[in-house]
């Protein structure tokens, strides 16, 4: 019979996201199986990590200093943000390693459902930087949802006055490795507008 | 860039059963965001878990006490053991109610490649319980898997020398609410050579 400590843990794991009932009592399980292992980590890990983790104030990332370590990198372009909507694109952005400058991590898209405004996402934060750090390019890097691409439109458009900012997108067309023939119509038609010229 | 504290939560999500790699970064953040409500929450659960949850010595089971709740029950029928693999279908069969015996709850199936034999199994306590407790009925309630059905035969050899002990299996068929159509070859053969008459 489920017992209460039990329950509420099973409870806690199933209010995880993409973790449903069933799977949260298979982890549960799996946990106090593994108590002297994986538990306790887990326990150790948690623990540090809501101790020492914190947001930067200047650009939304997660670490254990503020400003973090990409802000305070001195190595970085300070003249190129890069915005994203979420830590994860930012993790992704540093995985692949190309990316140089600094981020502005938005922390969700523009919802009128949600409740998400130009507050939440911390624009004028944004304009502030741009000011201060003579900031020369800013990159829209959000998803091609509707709300992603409403969020570049709006933050654009705040952007416009900035006298020799430019403001860019990330290309949109066929993913590499994509085939043709599974591609759906926006992206077709989309990479059949933006056709480049092979030389 | 991702820093230690965050990695080490990260990794240690990921060897959680059914969480890749994607989910246990989205996992982190999740909770990494929502610190005070759902971090904290977790970390007291895990540790309450950790400190308060214990096996049943008498039947597997996980409960807060030793014996557990079913196993300390006078009002459970003591002369019915329900064989099961885990204590996931123990938690089933007290969810549906119904079954008022107690369990043994084997914690696996035999398995020659796992090193799962019969002592993993705790077979030896099993007979002991029939021997005390003047146990009148086995149910044999494992997967019909290949390794499930191999365990229950070994199991129902080794009861075999048990007067006055009855040992019995879950019945085998069409599932309710399954379509003859989409059946499997073994399912339907069995269903076909098991039917009953309708009376």
């Amino acid at each position: 019979m489920l017992q209460s400590p039990i329950d509420k843990l099973i409870n806690d794991i199933s209010k995880l996201p993409g973790i449903g009932r069933r799977s949260a009592e298979r982890i549960a399980l799996f946990l106090l199986k593994n108590k002297d292992k994986n538990l306790l980590s887990l326990i150790d890990s948690l623990n540090i990590s809501y101790k020492k983790i914190i947001e930067c104030e200047n650009c939304g990332n997660i670490d254990m200093q503020n400003p973090c370590n990409i802000c305070s990198d001195s190595k970085r372009d300070k003249s190129v943000i890069c915005i994203v909507e979420d830590v994860s694109d930012l993790w992704t952005l540093e995985k692949v390693g190309f990316y140089k400058g600094l981020y502005h991590v938005l922390g969700g898209t523009l919802s009128a459902i949600q409740g998400i405004g130009t507050d939440e996402l911390k624009l004028q934060n944004l304009l502030d930087r741009i000011n201060i750090n003579n900031v020369k390019e800013i990159i829209l890097a959000l998803s091609t949802t509707m709300e992603g691409q409403t969020t570049s439109f709006v933050i654009a458009d705040k952007l416009e006055n900035f006298e020799n900012l430019n403001v860019t997108r990330l290309a949109q067309g066929v993913p590499i490795g994509g085939e043709v023939h599974y591609l759906d119509e926006n992206t077709l038609s989309t990479a059949f507008e933006s056709r480049k010229k092979i030389t």
